[in-house]
């Protein structure tokens, strides 16, 4: 088991998440782990995901100060079970890791159904569900089990067995740049950043959240491919909410300095289809404003920033940085009963859309390196677009474009193209002008591309 | 008589303003002295309100130039009647001083009812109200009476008296600070200013204008007694229009370096039950905010500002000045007929509402206390409720609250302050708190205070 | 033939624009020359405009590079005919210049249908009219016809004859200044500039474009008359596009340090009603704001800014110069068949209707004259309205105003007066007035024309 290893390499040649079998066996790698905050099921979970994304690790030790909190301590769980009056094992944190309360104390005690009774947790309204139930910073024990199995607990003398110690560790996460690579920036400039950052602390659970770290990196191992990134981007993984206070102590004032935009992946499996937004407290990144227009356009939705619900986007917003973080899912925490249950399992999170739901991520992505403010190269009078070949066939309104495998519609190139020209001024950007033109997102930046390579728009 | 006495000093032990028959008692006192902008029946009456409010008295000499404006001398007054061609007193300014024009010159001339007919004032639309009215700039003498009794009057030599003058004196009015008195100002720093006006110039009128006057004096005996106090108040009385133009000339450039946002007390009386605010010529002080707030919770109404009605904002609002200064009544002048007749008299102006309406306008004041840009101490990332005890009890959603004699809703109280520690970034204050949750600026406040106490927020 | 003659002058003795015979003299006499955008028809069509217009000149010789584009040669057409199989002679430049496609290169050529076919344009839609085609930057000829014509043409030989030639010579523009001339400009402070300008290029056209040139003529004289100017006032004449690119190259950066505002005049005549005016791509000057005030009360039309389609606006509006150029119509381009036809013709236009709207331009102009900040000479506490009799006399609601013709109405004057006095604070003008007001602009002008004149406001 690695403690303190440094970084986690990629050490063997599995193969890319490149199809419904490579998701399917990670997510079955990953599943069974007994993940917390903190602890060996935390660490070996990163190592997994470290051979698609090769992360540096940092790390915040317990007992340390970050900002209004304190580090805990780790948590180290060897086994937990229950023992019913008839000697039976009814509750077994190894047949399944949502049995014990996550940061139990340690506990071997017998005792009569009244007193066990204060330490169960179940949930009457699903009666066939098991709940998911965590004590970080309160020291308390419990078992969390079916309501049905509970109504029929007889009474009697139980043996509570919980073999958990706390230890002196840390906080770990994991982060990689992937740096941006096109050759047309000023030398001297640095890039700006685009952060993307998922978590990794609940165990046996599948749309919360291990969606979220499997797109992670299904997404990171696409753009790693991309042959411009106008962007630095960086990918972050952490244990929720105290793993991103750790990361933003160590890191926060420096990717502060450059950050654009950001996104926390979370609950990107199950029913829902379309991406849904949750829009970042400042709500005027650039993201901020594709989304919306995306949302204009009928392809996502959106939800206004609630500090009060929702994920690590609670720490990047606090308005001490007040960083430029939105968050993107798809089936959303309290959206579905399902939530926090042991029913948030493989079948819920249909692991057979998460590639298109990468795909549909990076997209954004890919359309968001063209948000930035249009700029012309000659700003006076209008361009002569016939000396350069840019008048469109007018004729014939709609051609095949090899390179991007799709039809063009030259009236519509034609209108993009003399509205992109003429708010190219160093304020407006492509949202503008879709809002401007009612010309979709996912075809004008297509026509700033042809703008772009015509050497007219910088 | 008192005439350029200084300070007006509460010389008596008479009882505060606390119940129905204070506020009678003070009324009849009031009502029937034969006020105008200058002269006794002004001085006296100020000198009565200076019982409750220990005013410190401001002039303007009569012949001074103030801005656009010449201080008027005073009118003295000391009888006036009309006699009937059969030797009868019909009209008796001794009995009610509405039946002489206000600032008429003497006059003492036998005339045909056909001379006199043209200074006689009525209103045919109301038979039986005698109108106010006044000609303070342009000399000129007239009698004011029921249009029934002015049908009545038969062909004949009357007898026209009035026995008036005109003085050099002054303008005056009253002002008093009521200073601010919390112990977590930084020193050095100079506290914000709230100016709280009224006007004091209309005889024997009741919801215009003495409901004005009574209610301040309500609301300084009551804010006296406020444990803390963020601001500094200024309360002010004068004649309308030229007192606060008076007022404006010798202390305006002085009280604008610090104030925050100011009230004009009018017509706040009558039988309309809500608070109407009219808005400051700005729109966008700290009251202008709350008010506006206020009416989307149902509690006011509002109106917009208007250079060509009103009160005295109107030279607070001037361009020069530009104050952040609005107006709150309740029975509007121009909303109702009676106003500027003597129909608006102690019935109409309905007594026994003036403490409730006292205490809403309080109220308002004090939830405005809170109306400050909230900061957070540690603005780094979330803080962690639960070692502060601030995590309410979810499971039982409402307790009763001794220190507030209310229901707190735990539920609203857990969202608010999430809420409110997201946004206390220096740059939202409670009203964007209530806009962002849909929470009551009454509960809001007290929430506030929760987070104050806890050394959470500034 | 004038040639490089330096400034046109008015030598002769003709009268004005005065009624619909002097308009109709006008656009006969310039109607058939064979305008285009260089060449012998431009230059005569400017010398006669320049009996109205005394303009200076301005060119930029063939072969220089202008910004994004090169100036074009001279196009020197002398005849250009076809004749049939039979021997007739078809098609006639010297009986309709439409016939030939201006800047046709030279051609003397005997051919069968099909090839000719290749060069001749018509529009099936609309059988019974010629189209207008141009093809300046790209060499081609090409005959213009009916469709209906067109149908009839027999297979065999035709003679294609067209005796053009390309010279070195010049794009040529005219510009002249009409300067303020009110007397209470301070010293030393340059006066904001408005542009007016119109475009001369086609040929036997009348909407577009002998609409724009010769109410552009019209209105010059009337504002040359008018006693107060508070603006400069430029006025241009230029072919389209080219013309004002040129004009821009050499007066581009002189012009926007002290332009406010700018109307470029199109499509003028024809069918429509009311003014229709385009708004600059900046949309905030005070005529963009003008204009939607009166969009509001009924008077005009509002077009977006659209960089696709227009005038000479999308040259004044390129982002290196974004100039607050708007533009001004009644029948415009693409909302009516007959645009760019021979159908576009004398009796489309509606000549009688020229004056009206030469007047209904200048009205704006001159109500935009008051579009200033307005400021009070006095500006603290209100204006005592009485001692200057500014205070209207209500009691008679109407009355009739000499000088300005028209019915003055009391109760909407004070209302005007009080708000315009309690908003002149620098930051507000007569449109922040009629939209706080709701009175109209027609009248509010003049209202503060009163409080001008009465020194009350600067």
């Amino acid at each position: 088991m690695l403690r303190y290893s440094g970084t986690y390499r990629n050490k063997n040649g599995r193969k890319m998440l490149e199809n419904n079998a490579d998701i399917e066996n990670l997510f079955d790698e990953l599943f069974p782990l007994p993940r917390s905050i903190t602890g060996d099921g935390y660490r070996q979970s990163v190592q997994i995901i470290s051979r698609y994304i090769p992360f540096e690790i940092g790390r915040a030790l317990s007992g340390a100060k970050v900002f209004d909190w304190t580090v805990p301590p780790e948590w180290v769980i060897e086994d937990a079970y229950l023992i019913d009056p008839s000697g039976n094992k009814i509750l077994d944190f190894k047949k399944n890791n949502l049995e014990v309360l996550n940061y139990s104390e340690p506990i071997d005690k017998i005792m009569e159904l009244d007193e066990l009774n204060k330490n169960l947790h179940s949930i009457p309204e699903q009666p066939d569900w098991i709940p998911y139930v965590t004590s970080y910073y309160k020291k308390t024990w419990g078992f969390c089990l079916t309501d049905r199995q509970r109504q029929e607990l007889k009474p009697g003398k139980y043996h509570a067995v919980i073999k958990s110690s706390f230890i002196d560790g840390a906080v770990e996460y994991g982060f990689k740049y992937l740096r941006g690579n096109t050759a047309n920036e000023k030398g001297g400039v640095e890039r700006k950043l685009i952060l993307i950052s998922s978590y990794l602390c609940h165990p046996s659970l599948a749309n919360n959240e291990l969606s979220g770290p499997i797109v992670l990196a299904a997404l990171y191992q696409r753009m790693a491919k991309w042959k411009n990134r106008r962007f630095d981007y960086l990918f972050v993984i952490n244990p929720e909410t105290i793993g991103s206070i750790c990361f933003l102590h160590q890191h926060g004032e420096e990717i502060a300095k450059s950050m654009q935009a950001g996104l926390v992946l979370t609950c990107v499996g199950g029913p829902n289809e379309k991406l849904s937004y949750k829009k970042s407290r400042r709500g005027d990144s650039t993201l901020d404003k594709l989304f919306l227009q995306l949302e204009q356009e009928g392809e996502v939705e959106i939800r206004e920033f609630d500090p009060s619900e929702g994920s690590d986007e609670r720490q990047y917003c606090s308005s001490g940085f007040n960083l430029p973080v939105g968050q993107v899912a798809k089936t959303t925490y309290g959206s579905n009963p399902e939530y926090h249950t042991s029913a948030d399992n493989k079948e819920f999170v249909e692991l057979d859309k998460f590639l298109s739901t990468t795909a549909k991520i990076e997209n954004v992505l890919k359309i968001h390196e063209y948000l930035q403010p249009l700029e012309r190269v000659e700003p006076y009078c209008e361009i002569q677009l016939g000396k350069r070949g840019l008048y469109p066939n007018i004729n014939s309104p709609q051609t095949w474009d090899a390179s991007s495998d799709s039809l063009i519609d030259h009236r519509e190139q034609l209108k993009a193209i003399m509205y992109m020209l003429s708010y190219a001024d160093g304020k407006h950007d492509l949202v503008d002008i879709a809002k401007l033109t009612k010309i979709k997102m996912k075809n004008l930046y297509r026509y700033a591309e042809i703008l772009i390579n015509a050497d007219v728009l910088k």
